[in-house]
């Protein structure tokens, strides 16, 4: 059986990807894949229990690199876990957030070594990395502007930040983007729902064919 | 102020460390230092936390990897909240298990490599080390059978390990023993709880000199 593919929507606050994931779905069931919604942190029962501590407490609970290494654990938890054998499956797997926002986050934004970072990925998942991964692009302004209207769980904790916290995390999406053509496509966020919809799917049937 | 002294307690199941903690405390009391005893995992409240995410559920929930990250960032927290403030204020710092009972239970006994387990190490406590390391050594089939006779918490998942397991266990504190003579001192832990006090405290009063 051929395997899977692992496709990731990366970006800021209030970009809109979870938006975006039932579209993608029944996009690719309707072309005949399986596919596995996931995110993280979380995804597996195991990375669950971790996403729960990491919400608890003061914003100031863990410093960036103890937050780097719990979600390291909820990361190789749900690789191996859940993305690994549904990939293996045959089963493509849609996944909000991975390895990437911890590149923007916890290394841009939270000012860890990209070379630990990379060192401790490269640990948890050898030559493990998405076919395709969707950064949605959007000015900060209006990301936490949406992000203030909802609750986002984790994420509340960095809508706290100072803007400059945020422009490093916008501005290391862009670099991730521009450095891995080969899996990254960048969505001007700004759009509607449904554009933003249509030009996933024109990505994904260019690809597919 | 001069730094205070870390001290580590390690060995297998049921060699006695944790009974020697409160001699070791008054004897370093009585000489004027002010002593803090703590443990991996935990000794933090976010460390703790995650020591209690390690005893739930299953023995087979984490993976060895995981389950080392899980250590990983506890130790992080515990080291950066609690062992490096005390030191800097002088205190002693007795700490039960530390870095090498992850060599010897996720690295020689459950087959994680040792590079990653340093690399991870060096990552969060670069040029870290403690001062002082007891090993307590013990016959395999006499620390398995003194565990059983009591609730050891996390150690408990261990117990259930075939010998050949501990026996990999043991040949690691040995050999970590006899590779870092500058800091380790491997414990007959087969004496009389009276001999081994005064076993320890005489090897304390030789590096006071």
């Amino acid at each position: 059986m051929e395997r899977g593919k692992f496709i990731t929507l990366e970006g800021g606050e209030g970009a809109g990807k979870s938006t975006q994931i039932p579209y993608l779905k029944s996009f690719l069931e309707a072309r005949g894949y399986q596919v596995v919604i996931t995110r993280e942190p979380g995804g597996s029962p195991g990375a669950e229990l971790i996403r729960k501590l990491l919400l608890e407490g003061t914003p100031t609970r863990w410093e960036p690199l103890t937050e780097y290494l719990l979600l390291s654990a909820a990361r190789r938890d749900h690789i191996e876990k859940v993305i690994k054998p549904a990939l293996e499956q045959g089963k493509w797997v849609v996944c909000d957030r991975f390895f990437d926002s911890s590149l923007a986050y916890q290394g841009a934004g939270g000012g860890i070594k990209e070379e630990i970072l990379q060192q401790i990925y490269d640990a948890i998942a050898p030559y493990f990395e998405p076919d395709i991964t969707f950064i949605f692009d959007l000015p900060i302004e209006i990301g936490l502007q949406r992000a203030k209207t909802r609750s986002f769980g984790l994420e509340d904790r960095f809508e706290q930040m100072p803007f400059d916290f945020h422009q490093r995390v916008q501005d290391k999406f862009r670099q991730i983007s521009a450095k891995n053509p080969h899996r990254c496509y960048l969505v001007q966020a700004h759009h509607t729902v449904e554009d933003i919809s249509k030009e996933l799917q024109s990505h994904m049937i260019k690809l597919l064919k």
